[in-house]
């Protein structure tokens, strides 16, 4: 069954405006189980708007669309709909009362402008807002069944749930089902080559892939006569890629490596320390950017300076000046001194070059020593990223959380 | 001169990602000048993609792609427009071998799913990438020019500034002048609000907004009958747009809000000392996302553990249990430690509730202390931030960089 998204309004086709509704209907008839293949964005033009809708009804059995049934002269969705459909513009009473009490809560009369809001193509099927001035409408454009919603993305939303999906949702079939597995570690054509012949082994199931720098979502969906036969489908594959991913596959659906890392600490009951150089403290944010990272960091102490070194981490300046900031011994020792003077368990440092200056010939740019102080010891990597400064700082931070993690799975 | 944006993924039409590059390639499209009036989203489907470029290609004379030109089996716009066009795809040796260097410096050598970036429909423009491995490419298509690039938005950004502008430039018409205001402090609405009647006031003159959290852009675009009048007239609405916002401008075009205030403390040749802990980083990251943070940021400390608020900054025990971490004593607390134990100039402290939970009657989740510890002493302010975790931790950062910056401004 397939459906399309329009979104109406010249705020979008300028792009003042990111499209988030388009995402999230797609995202959300999708997940009914349709086949939304292309949507579509107009500006507040009568003759577009009509020729759009036209397109999509040729194609799509269900049209859901945003914006343009706001009280303002350039709002001409209605009216696009009724010259669409050669019908006349009729005012629905219940709207204008529901209306006029809505204002009345904000001291104010309905006008003109307001009025319009309660005009409908002769024929629609009117769907109320209970949040807003604009109720939304539906009508058929020969094949299809089109559904008009305000812009607003919380009108818009509560339209969908309470009145779109009680309409559309049997028209939806239930035959796919899909596992989206999340990986890092390896680039987007090495998952690709090492997941080559699974499509073919596996009739009816395709592989979507997704980089996120730097990571790579591996999407594994599958169609069949059911949900439960797609869903058996679904699983048998993705056994088949995890085996060929094993190594690189931290979690699924929304996990987040930061907050994967997390959850082995917090198994282990192990505390954490951080002290970052080149990082600038990315390896802190991107754990307490998840919820609960109290259960577990202690302290990430941001060591930008040598002094800092010194004065927080307790560097001898002999050791700095020695080997330089970014060398193993000083990784070693931020990891070592992060650990005592916060009495962690488990202590991960970076110093680097991230860029774009201050590389050498021995220490280009992207140069980053990693050290993690554990139960175990000391252990520290020598890393040589490329990219600009945004990406080492990102590999850098990454690579230290991967250390963490395999700390957590090897320590026993 | 129309102009139309084609959005290429299935990953897309699916939802599982907003479509941020359409907005920002509508919008810097519109700012050249050109009239943007729709775009289309396409999934990963040969004969879809093939019907939507001949349907833009039918009515606008740019058209701008992105998406589908990774090296996986599902990215096939390459594919689809050499089909379109029916010439074969050729092999591009010298993007080969661009490709070869990159994927050496990540030690991988190119695989035949790499190669296939290198291939190209006969007589295709190519447009170098010079930060990934799939380069964009420009071709005919009946009367339009299009340009294709990857979706990868640092990658299609930086391609489209380079490769693109300069080959489109001159086909906008050329009476336009922008100047583009950053600003933080007020929302949307209230923006717009001051701005009432300035487009009345400067006929010729749009005013445009783009809201990338916590932040508003403020565009003033104008037209005239040359781009010096254009000019003359942008300049001096944008007097007058200054005059109403001027509190909460802090700069213009792509200046950031942490690089201003790094600017600001360098010209005072203030150092600077953080200590964070419901922010858990990001003020770190936002000052060294930014090169040459070093020559002020002496370190962050991140004392998430009220142990490490002992430990590392010699915050009194008594003080944290008698009035709590998150308060304004603990805050100026911070603030003096770490200003102490750094020998900073300047130090900023934030201590607060992220959320999702730990908040209470009297201090419900969004409840943050920032101070600052100056040349004149501690100044410490108690805000309420509303939002999710995300946007609490964001706008608490955002207001510390504002103390900090107006601690430059005033301090003489």
């Amino acid at each position: 069954m397939t459906c399309a998204v329009l979104s109406i309004g010249t705020e979008l086709t300028r792009g003042e405006l990111v499209n988030s509704n388009a995402a999230w209907l797609s995202a959300s008839l999708t997940d009914l189980g349709f086949d939304v293949p292309l949507g579509a964005t107009v500006d507040d033009d009568l003759k577009r708007i009509v020729q759009e809708l036209e397109r999509l009804a040729s194609f799509a059995r269900v049209i859901v669309c945003t914006g343009g049934l706001g009280p303002t002269t350039d709002d001409i969705t209605t009216q696009a709909v009724a010259t669409l459909l050669g019908v006349p513009l009729v005012r629905d009473e219940a709207s204008l009362e529901h209306i006029r009490r809505r204002l009345a809560k904000f001291g104010r009369t309905v006008s003109e402008t307001n009025s319009k809001q309660a005009d409908f193509p002769e024929g629609a099927d009117i769907l109320p807002n209970p949040i807003g001035t604009a109720p939304g409408f539906s009508v058929r454009i020969g094949n299809a069944l089109a559904f008009f919603m305000p812009g607003v993305p919380r009108e818009m939303k509560q339209i969908y749930e309470e009145q779109i999906v009680p309409r559309v949702r049997a028209l939806a079939p239930n035959d796919s089902y899909q596992i989206r597995l999340r990986t890092f570690g390896l680039p987007e054509s090495t998952v690709g080559e090492r997941l080559a012949g699974v499509e073919e082994a596996f009739p009816g199931v395709i592989l979507g892939y997704r980089a996120t720098f730097p990571e790579i979502e591996v999407k594994v969906l599958a169609r069949g006569l059911s949900t439960a036969a797609a869903r058996e489908l679904c699983e048998r594959a993705t056994l088949e890629v995890k085996q060929r991913l094993a190594d690189v596959i931290y979690g699924e659906a929304d996990d987040t490596f930061a907050g994967v890392t997390g959850r082995l600490l917090r198994k282990k009951e192990y505390t954490l320390a951080v002290a970052e150089s080149c990082t600038g403290g990315l390896v802190g944010h991107l754990l307490t950017r998840e919820p609960g990272a109290s259960d577990f960091l202690l302290v990430d102490v941001v060591t930008y300076a040598n002094s800092a070194k010194t004065r927080l981490l307790g560097i001898d300046e002999e050791v700095i000046r020695g080997h330089g900031a970014v060398s193993s011994e000083v990784a070693c020792a931020m990891a070592e001194g992060v650990k005592r003077v916060s009495g962690a368990d488990v202590a991960l440092s970076l110093t680097g070059i991230a860029g774009p200056s201050g590389g050498s010939p021995e220490k280009p740019v992207g140069t980053v020593f990693i050290a993690v102080a554990g139960p175990g010891g000391v252990k520290v990597v020598e890393r040589h990223f490329p990219g600009d400064r945004h990406m080492i700082q990102t590999l850098a931070a990454y690579v230290g959380l991967n250390l963490i993690r395999q700390a957590c799975v090897t320590s026993t």
